[in-house]
């Protein structure tokens, strides 16, 4: 950080604990909003959903490694911490803890927690490293934070409840609330790999949020879900989508399948698409 | 319980919260004993060394199925939590947390909590189930109870460095320790599993601190370990074992084998052997 900054910045766990510990016995409250950084008003949106629920709000910036397959995009993930810090003291933010690799992961790192339920299907099909990843990381956040309460975006809708599962049974201390997805005047869901876009596949990326839209009025009609996913799947590549991982209506509470077929109970509808290198996942309510 | 126990004796997490909460917002500090009741001699001196460091200790009293295999003395584990809330109370312990089995893993239980490093050999390879288990059980507890500092016996050496494994890759601000092994006058190390032991099997347990003291002092003396292992596996079985699972000589930081098939640095010498249907664990500093 330069000194130019208005916001703190700390890179050791014994620093955050120094200043969050000293909020504690002010009898403060404290919420925590974990980031990978490359931050964009939906994470803008969390830390001041965070500031209505806290006195204080800490803003985690690391790009956590042990959430990307070898093949994923770890190298290129955006990486601008200046501005981060400089966006999160607008949106009142109070402490930045932006961590190394090292401080996180020291050599004889051994340990790695595991969900099963919610983390085995859809986005834990396709990309199977990445919730046992983001345990382990919100687990040592909440560990070294310790916040009263945890901010995440129903942006990962998939994510949200497996850190609701693990949060739960695992008996950690915080209240996890997830905050509705920010999106852009075309509909398309803010997220920090809308920067890999070219132009053109922007406007394609615009299209997936409609879709999924109509797809969710269709599942709401009763129609079955089969016939639902498959239509959507066919109009994604319509749109022009290279490849579609999944287009899936699921219950809503924990991602079951309907057993039925038909959305009978509160549902979501949530899929993962390519645009080149590129990919994009979405959710809404059904 | 009856009311004739003097201790206080809690089943679900909300009330154990309710009361640790109340001594921390009095500024008490506060320790926890993890047990699985049957409790003897040696955890009542984890009790008394709980008291020494904290102002206030919780003894939690739970057998934890996820650290037994389906084949393994889950069933006739000894429970007798009455007797063990007297003895928790005349130690100076001042509460039991002894919950129960859907308090701990309800139904829809999803979380692993996996440890490699230190838990993949010995008592790991013979136990595949068990350490993930204690991490499982243990991190869980020190959410539930949230003390300043826990502490476990060096009878169960390797699972105590498990325990520092994770408490400090997952962040947990808990402050280990570790306390030294209680015995018999026999220098048989105390262990819940004693009671499933005859008269004759009690003899020969008691040759194994003996047999271990032996091949310390022959691995102190700069022997090949390979010898000093192979020897006293044999002095077990000549003295009546059954089976040993193993004896080894292990660096006594990380439980790592030496390099140079000597002991060169502070080592720790730790056995397994069956008497009858019964596993006796042992272990001394080198």
């Amino acid at each position: 950080m330069t000194d130019a900054s208005p916001l703190s910045v700390v890179r050791a766990v014994a620093d955050l604990r120094a200043v969050v510990g000293d909020w504690k016995r002010q009898g403060l409250k404290v919420a925590l909003v974990p980031t990978m950084g490359a931050l964009h008003e939906g994470h803008l949106t969390l830390v001041r959903e965070a500031g209505r629920r806290a006195d204080r709000v800490v803003a985690s910036n690391f790009v956590n490694p042990t959430q990307f397959a070898a093949h994923e995009d770890l190298g290129r993930y955006p990486r601008r911490q200046e501005e981060d810090a400089r966006l999160l003291a607008g949106a009142g933010c109070d402490l930045m803890f932006a961590p190394t690799v090292e401080e996180m992961y020291p050599d004889s790192f051994a340990t790695s927690v595991v969900v099963a339920g919610p983390a085995l299907e859809l986005e834990g099909a396709f990309r199977p490293a990445m919730f046992g990843g983001v345990a382990l990381v919100v687990s040592k956040l909440f560990n070294q934070v310790q916040p009263d309460v945890a901010v995440f975006g129903e942006k990962d809708y998939q994510q949200l409840m497996v850190i609701r599962r693990f949060t739960r049974d695992l008996d950690l201390p915080v209240d996890i609330v997830g905050a509705p997805t920010q999106r852009d005047g075309w509909g398309l869901a803010l997220s920090s790999r809308n920067a890999y876009l070219s132009e053109a596949e922007l406007e394609i990326a615009r299209r997936l949020n409609g879709v999924l839209a109509e797809a969710g009025v269709m599942a709401a009609s009763g129609r079955p879900l089969a016939e639902v996913e498959k239509t959507a799947q066919e109009a994604l590549l319509a749109a022009g989508f290279d490849r579609v991982d999944y287009v899936a209506v699921r219950r809503a509470d924990d991602l079951a399948p309907f057993e039925g077929d038909v959305a009978d109970a509160p549902g979501r509808i949530l899929a993962a698409a390519w645009l080149g290198q590129t990919r994009l996942i979405d959710n809404m309510a059904v």
